[in-house]
């Protein structure tokens, strides 16, 4: 799914065996108690991931953030809900875990994302500013 | 700093002693090995601050990102280069612990924080989006 993107194609690797960096990536999420991986499945096929980290910062009194990244949802069951189900679970994941915000990013590239997190309640009251190092 | 600052007057409190949140905060931040809190001082007086987050994610064939939040300049000192001293610091950070992007949010209400980003380099590529919680 993350190779199968319009934007994911040009900087993802789609080959057997996948590249050993994805398999360390996967074991430091998932041996870190402040990051998630959601997967959502439909049979033993797998339709949707996506990640949550929870942070602590010093800020609004001290409070804890989830932020939501790596969304993805396979083109077979795109527009069928799965996308808004995953984010409304992580909500509730947030909620649990005693956050204030949930936050994400979205590409200026994927206007349809940004509607689709509209339509769910988020705000797009931040610039999201990247910087890549060589 | 926190609550010296326009947006964060509203959500912050500064009395003595503090509420006990931001030490639970504080503690959560420092025992955790993906978060460092960056402290710029002049003498004995705290003049800057930032917290780093450090994460790993499939995406990008399985790269850690660095994130820079609660970015805050103390009033004494502002335009004299501490803030891009501090994020530079960052970037160097990030590059140390392996990053292939540093990235943050700024809100759209701070105009002139995203042109001091942008003059490090940063592109503003992405809408930043919050849901608040209950």
């Amino acid at each position: 799914m993350l190779a199968d993107d319009v934007l994911g194609r040009t900087r993802e690797r789609y080959e057997h065996p996948l590249p050993n960096s994805y398999k360390k990536a996967f074991e430091a999420i998932t041996s870190d108690p402040n990051n998630e991986l959601i997967v959502a499945c439909h049979g033993n096929e797998v339709i949707g991931v996506q990640q949550i980290t929870f942070t602590p910062y010093l800020t609004h009194t001290g409070g804890w953030r989830a932020t939501i990244e790596g969304v993805r949802i396979s083109s077979t069951v795109r527009g069928m809900g799965v996308g808004t189900g995953l984010i409304k679970w992580a909500i509730q994941r947030a909620k649990e875990r005693g956050c204030h915000i949930v936050q994400l990013t979205t590409d200026k590239q994927r206007p349809d994302a940004l509607k689709f997190y509209e339509r769910i309640g988020f705000k797009a009251t931040h610039e999201g500013l990247k910087l890549k190092l060589e």
